[in-house]
């Protein structure tokens, strides 16, 4: 049930992509050289920019992509033998040019291509978009909540709240946009995300007895296991006293209290007076429950210090999922697309150039004909998109380290537009042309 | 990447459960005998039931849930060492009472009774909560899809819409709400779901050369491959075309077409018309598209034969998580229970009984304080809800296959009320009674 390297990714995949490739196979159609795009037809409701994530993860998962005696057991109840004998050898050997991981998208921007014959790409389809849909709708709405939060300290708590393999990933989107912290041991783990995390209400209820509540022998017992720094959570029975029972245990030198419900913004100048009446000037607030970047905005004129953000990171804020498609445009150099109503796209392999403005602001994306040349850009900067992710099946060294990811996300907020960066929904920050 | 068996679940926990351990073993409370519940305080917005699972997934989780070296390598990075010692040894050793899976669920059912010591129950916490919150979303979305699908076939195809690893395990979900087959093929080795799956766009594509499209010879290369009863996608280019085409090269004997676009009901009657000019009486109509229970109850009246559903049921159809929480009720004996404002809970080991007239329907559940007699029920029929899942840490043989908590979800939908089925909002289906 664990993220293991040497496992297996290649059944995490549709039964369709394996029928087409037997049929493929069988007409020779799947020697043909072909690109699939991976891009979103438009960004969640409102929303006004996307986060590219997930591509670190991919790399890792395009090396377990190989089919076992396991895997290819229960390939062998529906495909011939010829298919199956295939799929032993099967190591992906195409190329991907892609959005780097932490680059902002918007709708139609080409977040991958994919190139190599058909029966190599085809195959990849589920992995590619499960990785960056699930990836990408997280860090898309953390970088929201990371705006929201105007600097102060994001812990991402939302493990119980997503599918117990998922919430590692979702911690790392989290951190690749912005936040600080996680609660998740795994994603510490797999992914160097620092964690955090102290107590929970069950800890106080535990120190109870016919007697009644005994609050103070529950900070006891935690600041003598985890010492004066730790976060007592002050909120089981009644704040105020809890907070007083709070100091009276660890004294004034208390690292956090943490207050998980109520009206956080009055409680927390309640909290943040009576700490420092009692000489804690330096213990931190730390709110929870079902904060997202509209609560958490609302907040940043209170005392606040920390945001503990759970069900509505995990779940996309209102957006679970990105809504990307990886379609096929471009078959032995001839581009190509489906016609047929609502769901058209463009065919040919793109690349694509942003253009800011001499602050660093951007005004617009370029989308454009991989073969065609860069489009004139009237004095704006122009920065290519698309940077090599894959060669001959190989990833290239470092190019989604998280850390470096976290680090494109931060530039990309800084390059919005004011507009940008609103919470409200409205269009996407800049317009996006797309060039035949 | 994959799901492994022998792997450890260990880390998929928050980092608090283990501060907690460490504090409690040290002040000596870890030692109490404690029930932890997991309950909803409410269900998803206009929801009127919802549907336990992750039962049998939990059962498995738990027997991987062991610290090795490399668990504990990241714990001994926080903790004392005397705690590390005792996570080397864990496993758990107490009882699991709960609602079978496949079982309906109100606002405070009292779906989970975890007993055991303080330390054994509160490093489970992340792990059954992840899994009962995911898979319950899912499968309560899906169980409304079944009851507007009225008994036409569902296949489950969302894979590419949520984490890779969280596919499978919708997969499982689905079908033990009701759906008939998946995509996914990890959740046909892991879970025995029946798998489907023909071609996508890209295949009728890919059959495209410099002089143009070549439809009938992407279907002649489909049906060489996979033989006449396979399904046919027919609205890469035009619909109607797509029709004759498939016919053409098929024949009537064709086994279905599938439609993934445009208004989906005004072509199912168009397409079955043509078919039926065609001769192709028995060849099915699959269509596939954004849909959800309202579009899938939408097309009642349409000659519809198989539903492919994605987004909007691994999404939970906007719930995507079941908002259940694990609370400390009981410590030694004594009841507990938070007493700050809006997140009350009632203290106490519980039970419930649900009430159902002679004619199967239900019509209200009963939570009572375990220790006490089963209440008075005026002649009703009276069914135990809670069951017993784990006993000293051993799951309890055969009491979460997939094939029974299928049945159980089959039988709760028919005992549900009639306005219980809507798909409107509404209230919970039957009301719950609390006794103290």
């Amino acid at each position: 049930m664990q993220i293991r390297d040497e496992a297996s990714t290649a059944l995490l995949t549709d039964q369709y992509e394996l029928t087409m490739l037997a049929a493929a196979l069988a007409d020779g159609s799947a020697r043909r050289q072909c690109t699939f795009e991976v891009f979103a037809r438009r960004l969640p409701h409102g929303r006004r920019y996307g986060v590219v994530a997930g591509t670190g993860r991919l790399l890792d998962a395009l090396s377990g992509f190989r089919f076992g005696p396991g895997e290819l057991a229960v390939a062998a109840k529906f495909l011939p033998a010829n298919t199956v004998d295939w799929l032993r050898e099967y190591r992906f050997t195409g190329d991907i040019d892609g959005y780097a991981e932490g680059e902002l998208y918007f709708p139609g921007s080409p977040i991958l291509s994919v190139r190599g014959n058909f029966a190599d790409c085809v195959v990849l389809e589920t992995l590619i978009l499960s990785i960056f849909n699930h990836d990408s709708a997280i860090a898309s709405a953390a970088a929201r909540m990371v705006s929201a939060a105007a600097g102060r300290r994001l812990i991402e708590m939302g493990s119980r709240r997503t599918h117990e393999l998922a919430a590692p990933s979702s911690s790392r989107a989290a951190y690749l946009a912005g936040f600080d912290a996680t609660s998740n041991l795994e994603a510490v783990r797999s992914f160097g995300v620092p964690g955090a995390g102290t107590s929970a209400h069950s800890f106080t209820l535990l120190h109870s007895g016919a007697d009644g509540e005994h609050e103070a022998a529950a900070f006891s017992g935690q600041i003598d296991a985890l010492g004066v720094g730790t976060t007592l959570l002050v909120d089981t029975f009644d704040i105020t006293r809890g907070v007083a029972t709070a100091v009276e245990v660890a004294g004034p030198e208390l690292g956090g209290v943490r207050i998980d419900s109520g009206d956080l913004g009055v409680l927390a100048r309640q909290v943040r007076d009576q700490l420092d009446e009692l000489g804690a000037t330096g213990t931190r607030i730390v709110v929870s429950g079902d904060l997202d970047e509209y609560a958490i905005a609302a907040l940043r004129a209170e005392p606040v210090d920390v945001y503990g953000v759970g069900t509505s990171l995990v779940t996309g804020s209102g957006a679970p999922t990105a809504g990307m498609v990886y379609k096929l445009v471009e078959v032995d150099g001839i581009p190509v697309a489906k016609r047929s109503s609502h769901k058209q796209s463009r065919g040919g392999t793109k690349k694509a150039v942003r253009l800011a403005r001499a602050t660093g602001t951007i005004v617009e994306e370029i989308v454009y004909p991989a073969g065609a040349p860069a489009p004139a850009t009237d004095g704006f900067q122009v920065r290519e998109l698309q940077v090599p992710l894959v060669r001959a099946g190989e990833p290239v060294d470092g190019v989604a380290t998280l850390a470096r990811s976290r680090e494109l996300v931060a530039q990309g907020l800084v390059s919005l537009p004011w507009e940008g960066l609103k919470l409200s929904d409205g269009e996407p920050a800049v317009p996006t042309t797309f060039l035949d």
